[in-house]
């Protein structure tokens, strides 16, 4: 998408193919600044530090890193227990996002097929990319089909503004371009439609604030932050028109993992009879889950990012302590939104209910898994 | 209550009786710094700017900020017109606590009374005294009502630990002694019933993990600071046993305005069938109201609230920019939780559940209002 009349994307390969590039999102807004990926140390250090987050994003970073773990391999031949022993390495970063393990193990899988070291590399980084293109061009599907729900809106409204409620970034930053929840917006907005965003600022990483803001702001789209606890207020006033979230893990019956404080703006959608959709790309679906609240992991994260906030202050990023030094905080990163909440998923092919059977007509290859 | 050993309230008389003396409640908990508020102008500052917060702190200072206005009155005699236009200054000052407009009225309609200037100020002074008083009452009885709640679920749990989650301060900060939603928890903790509280931060302001984490950690008791969007995920996997808040205006019909993210406590615990209880002293009701989403106003206060944290970083309170600088914010400072929602009210006089019936059977005074 299109930083300051830049077209730019919060990943990408140095043309030597030998580094990858990522914007290191910590520091969003308030600098910029690439970081270099050059082995697996390194990816594995972006995605478990957040300089890269978001399903999507976090799966295409580790398909990147598949690459560098075959690209600087130092016993050649490459051997298959060596990719299968960094691919392990690189899975574990962070429990939650089903795409990490998704993307490594495709990228493996066609990694082992060739028998000389350069083949080897060569399959990781075409698969690597590949899924990179699949992941934009679902995106962009996923922004076609959700463009429809907003029109809809838009038309009953009589062309008023359509206000539409995120929570936490699930922007083009979380994934290449686009965006999951934001490829909707993005869409109306390109076809002129009245839209506004009301941004959850998601605590505790600010992730809304920071990077939802950042994105639409530079995009040009009208926006206003809110603090987590506000988004109740504003559906009880007919504020919101439409809830769109993305995902970490879908389970094949509709239950969705995503940010912590998910759950809570689908209750309060329910309660005010405000639709709730979750967009994502199907490889963000766990077809072997049938129960999100008792399988998907939720990952604890250290619980210093609830007890000091990272800002600006004169020209510097600084981080200033809340609580009391003494009191303990509890970092749980995400909760599971039952599919009971949810009024329908917006995927690259096509809009469903959240029920495993109405999930099954846009994947009948799933059905048997 | 006690800090560090030494009992001391959030607001008091100097000896002279000529200032009120309040903690700065904004430094808190990394300064304890004490106020003087010498004459009604510090007063409305003092309210305006979150010095004293919460419905019976807010009312008491108010109080108090009658008596300024007598004692320091220019003309004399003083006249009861003086008088009035005074109190109207200080009940503008914050719109959405009952207890503001209440307490002055209280005070005011003593102070009008009598006919010399000295007998007015001593009048004053009596009132303001009388109410600080009964809140310090009211509070230890709400204590006392609410703690056979916590008991109970204590000996159903087999002593294990009781899981409290409360949402802002309502604590001894927030009133003078004791606290609204905390009493019950101090009450606990005196009878040794293992407790343990989930803050909520309490965004914007912190008033959660600032100032409930810090009165609870300096009386000794346990408790974890969440983010506002924690809640729910702990009462889906059976971590919080009751949620207490507190209220800062209440209707006849049992809708309750209090910090804005209540609502969506509220609705996460009923999802999760665990009880929702607010707690009030019974100066927190507005006997006019019958629609708390309809009537009662919410306050909006300064977006730079949001978009600015203050936190403590070497040895200074700093303030940090989390937002791009041109991405605006929107700051509504309550919402209202519907009677549907609410479980039961812990009141001076007793408890009762969320409906007229059950609220006018411990106020049959209020009926006919």
């Amino acid at each position: 998408m299109k930083v300051d009349g830049k077209h730019i994307r919060p990943i990408w390969l140095s043309q030597d193919l030998k580094v990858v590039k990522v914007i290191d999102q910590r520091l969003l807004p308030h600098r910029f600044v690439v970081a270099d990926l050059k082995n697996v140390d390194d990816v594995i250090k972006a995605i478990k530090e957040t300089y890269v987050r978001g399903a999507p994003l976090i799966g295409v970073t580790a398909a990147y890193g598949v690459y560098l773990a075959a690209l600087n391999a130092k016993d050649k031949p490459i051997s298959n227990d060596f990719l299968i022993k960094e691919c392990k390495r690189i899975k574990f970063g962070r429990p939650t996002a089903i795409n990490l393990a998704w993307a490594v193990d495709k990228v493996l899988h066609e990694t082992l097929k060739p028998e000389t070291s350069s083949e080897k590399i060569k399959a990781a980084l075409n698969e690597a990319e590949r899924i990179v293109e699949t992941e934009v061009e679902n995106c962009r599907k996923i922004g076609e089909n959700g463009l429809n729900l907003i029109a809809e809106i838009s038309r009953k409204k009589g062309n008023q503004t359509v206000n539409i409620l995120t929570h936490c970034n699930a922007g083009w930053l979380a994934c290449v371009e686009y965006g999951t929840a934001t490829a909707p917006i993005y869409a109306a907005f390109e076809k002129g439609i009245d839209i506004h965003v009301w941004v959850d600022e998601t605590r505790p990483l600010n992730q809304g604030s920071r990077l939802t803001a950042w994105e639409l702001g530079k995009h040009g789209v009208k926006h206003t932050v809110i603090v987590d606890n506000a988004g109740g207020h504003l559906m009880q006033h007919g504020m919101v028109d439409i809830v769109i979230v993305g995902s970490d893990r879908t389970t094949r019956t509709g239950d969705v993992a995503n940010k912590i404080g998910t759950y809570l703006k689908a209750l309060a959608a329910m309660d005010n009879n405000i639709p709730f959709y979750v967009a994502l790309p199907s490889s963000t679906f766990d077809w072997d889950l049938k129960d999100g609240l008792k399988e998907i992991p939720i990952e604890m994260r250290d619980p210093d990012e609830i007890r000091y906030v990272q800002g600006f202050d004169r020209g510097a990023i600084k981080s200033v302590l809340i609580p009391p030094e003494t009191s303990p905080a509890a970092n749980f990163a995400f909760d599971v939104t039952p599919a009971r909440l949810v009024t329908g998923f917006i995927i690259e092919n096509g809009i469903c209910r959240a029920t495993e059977q109405d999930i099954m007509r846009l994947f009948p290859e799933s059905k048997s898994h």
